[in-house]
């Protein structure tokens, strides 16, 4: 196995491991694809063949790349090999997801594969963001092609945060590990109990969110897409109202409970069933429920203040697009941009908070600003007390230096690939409110941006094809954790 | 001296010496408004008295204060007075600065105190926003005063950067000194041998650039209002139009020439004076040269591709507002808000950069960013490598853990006030536009924003009142980098 040899000069890492590790992948979403081809055959709608295609084409080079670099992983992957694989893996599968969309009948997604590109990156990332104007009238396939990328990218990204970002010493998630906390050079597969777990749990979610949806009075079709995109916090619809096509009090607040639980660690759900109950004293997800009930108490006093809605209605509006924003998710109850400037003000503002870590959620999470706290009241303690020590803790713990290094690089990473996206985005003569939103959109998974364009009663169609490929960039960045995807970009990582 | 006593729980620190200091800045103050009062007088216009009464309201309020709080200061500050010291003078001179312009005829400044205080403090930090429309016609005692509020918030807060904030560990010069960087608990005056040099040196520029503006055409009274606030890099003009108004390149190259001396480490030339060449190659000097040749090169191609300018219109118009932006000047050759979106993509960006520390731009300023290129660099290799140690170093010398926290730090606090200014002034119902780049300009003290109303053909007049208490506490906030600010909020702080 030479690909473990580290240390060697101006030598990428070994990519056969990777390939083999990504055929595999390819595989399985080759015949995810049959299931959309399924339905579409179903209702006799002609574009099952794209599908068909797509599951072929796909299935045919992930198990080419299967077979030719076929090897045995009992060694573990190299950190290197781990940094490649993750961007690249993801990437990988939103371009192979892109397929049908892009074979299919669908003038939008057949006539420009940015738009295709676009559309499963976004789902992938579970943004939400689209490009499709007419979702009420799309055929089936399509809908619940969009739905599942989405619901794969949700339990794609736990996966990625549980088992491969805190061995990359990317991400947080070293801080909640409960294991021991060391980092090893390879990157162990032994969390696969705990993903087991996690994942029932989170096709447990998926049906009980269906189950309520359908009751609330969905169509099963329309409940299984939204259980498919709600449990991931990821927001594609299958109208272009989103849920403000089911004027439906009940099917809201099923919403607003399925973002929230799609937003909290999932490894605290393990927990809880395993009986540990200190669990629901996790700091990072009490913050956030009190992050939501401040923002939803202020949206709620402000629509029935200036006269937008009663207070039942003010308080739903609120809830399930606060919530949306928050956790990342996207769907829209109202054209909130409409509620004034300071709600536009507001809801750019959540934009960047983000849910938890270890969620489904994007952006810079909760956590972050936890540990930011932490670290400005010492370096305020340190300016008042120049000789003093002052140890930093998060949830009874010390915070590691490595973690805190990590969050502060973090954030400035986080605004510095902000800025330049936005400025990316306005070189494309776009104005400043559309790229200002759209690239905190994407970047934290969001969804929809602001401004009369990309807004909540908008869309990403108009935008030029060059933007679709920079935001669709800028939502794998985000979805990464940043770091994963700039660290390829770093002269020294391919010094071996 | 009670005073002098640290570490009583519950108490603030004991005020007499900073009350004391203070009191003597306002003497200063009163006394230089006596010069605008001459001038006033000199052309017969009634406003004189206007600065007679302020200059006496302001020396007995300020020989007050020495008298009664009157103390030998042979022991230094503590820590604590130095931070309540630096804003509480700062605001307090903006304050009194103010007054002049409440009690004038002038009908915009008299009506409104939050108009006055906005001026001041915009004058006193060297921001250069106004509200003031029809400055072509303004009186020349108010035209002058606040020329001179910018002249001497720019060797303010030069002196306050090199003698006080080092101290304080904040600000980044502490990186820079000569001197032994050992922090002691007592902030030491001794540093006045450089300060005076300074004084000397910036008074020195202050002439040439006076002589070259007259030498090139402009009237004397105008070519030394323009040198005072070329200079400081504070940016209020004696017309609406700023140096639109005069349409001559040779003016136009001065002020370049000058905002890019301003904008340079003051200490570099006092090296350069002693015959220290190696000051020459300062790092962050040379950075930010570079930075200004970059944009002046990609603004100049895309006004000449566009049609707007011949190329050496569009090489002096792209000079001008460029280095205006980075040196946080806030002169405007031109409108450049119409000069399409990418222009505006590219400004708003260069609010963000400042120029050199120790000199006297705002804004988050080049070495920080150098600071960060290091962290980010080190934190990439740590990634890659988690055992290997990696020394961070900048200009050969290694860099202090605190200074690189106190960087990140900074970085941080600084896109969390930044946010945190946005929101509250769209809460105001300004649009987007208006309000993110209101919030950079104040907090990085440019001056004018981007957009139809405070854009550089705008003005922040029509602002309500509150939007103008707020930018003026993000001016203050900017210009004494957050920390030195931000600390009083701090309970910590008031507990001994």
């Amino acid at each position: 196995m030479p690909d473990r040899v580290v240390g060697s000069s101006w030598s990428p890492p070994a990519l056969r491991p990777i390939l083999y590790l990504i055929g595999g992948m390819l595989v399985a979403l080759g015949f995810a694809m049959i299931i959309p081809a399924a339905v579409d055959l179903w209702v006799a709608n002609p574009d099952w063949k794209a599908f068909a295609f797509g599951s072929v084409v796909t299935l045919a080079c992930g198990g080419g790349l299967v077979y030719a670099a076929r090897c045995r992983l009992t060694g573990g992957l190299t950190i290197r090999q781990a940094f490649v694989l993750t961007p690249l893996s993801w990437a990988s599968v939103a371009l192979f997801g892109a397929l049908p969309l892009y074979f299919s009948d669908y003038a939008q997604l057949r006539d420009s594969f940015a738009n295709a590109f676009f559309e499963s990156t976004s789902g992938l990332t579970t943004t939400g963001a689209t490009v499709i104007v007419g979702l009420d009238h799309a055929p089936p396939g399509v809908l619940l092609w969009r739905a599942l990328l989405q619901w794969m990218g949700g339990i794609g990204i736990i996966a990625t945060a549980i088992a491969i970002l805190p061995a990359l010493g990317v991400g947080g998630m070293q801080l909640f590990r409960t294991e021991s906390s060391d980092r090893s050079e390879k990157v162990m597969p032994r969390v696969r109990e705990i993903a087991a777990a996690i994942g029932m749990i989170y096709l447990g979610f998926t049906i009980a969110c269906g189950l309520a949806y359908w009751a609330a009075g969905m169509s099963p079709f329309d409940a299984v897409a939204h259980a498919l995109t709600t449990i991931s916090t990821a927001g594609f619809s299958t109208s272009d109202n989103s849920l403000a096509n089911w004027d439906n009090p009940a099917i809201h607040w099923i919403a607003v409970v399925f973002m929230v639980a799609g937003a909290i660690p999932f490894v605290l759900y393990v927990r809880l069933f395993r009986g540990e109950g200190d669990s629901l004293r996790d700091s990072q997800a009490r913050a956030m429920l009190g992050l939501i009930a401040v923002f939803v108490g202020i949206m709620t006093a402000w629509l029935v203040w200036t006269g937008h809605y009663g207070f039942a209605d003010a308080l739903r509006h609120a809830a399930l697009n606060v919530v949306s924003v928050i956790t990342t998710t996207g769907f829209a109850s109202a054209d909130y941009g409409a509620w004034g400037n300071v709600a536009v003000g507001i809801f750019f503002g959540l934009m960047f908070t983000g849910g938890c870590t270890g969620s489904t959620t994007g952006g810079i999470k909760v956590f972050r600003y936890q540990v930011m706290a932490v670290m400005l009241r010492s370096h305020f303690l340190h300016l008042l007390y120049p000789r003093g020590v002052f140890p930093r803790t998060y949830g009874k713990r010390l915070l590691p230096d490595d973690v805190v290094v990590s969050v502060v690089v973090f954030f400035s990473l986080y605004f510095i690939c902000y800025g330049a996206l936005t400025v990316a985005l306005m070189a494309l003569d776009l104005d400043f409110l559309t790229s200002a939103s759209a690239a905190v959109s994407a970047l934290s998974n969001v969804g929809p941006g602001l401004g009369p364009i990309i807004g909540p009663a908008g869309n990403f169609a108009t935008l030029p094809d060059a933007a679709k490929w920079l935001l669709s960039f800028g939502m794998l960045l985000g979805r990464l954790e940043l770091f994963t995807v700039l660290i390829l970009f770093f002269p020294q990582f391919w010094r071996g």
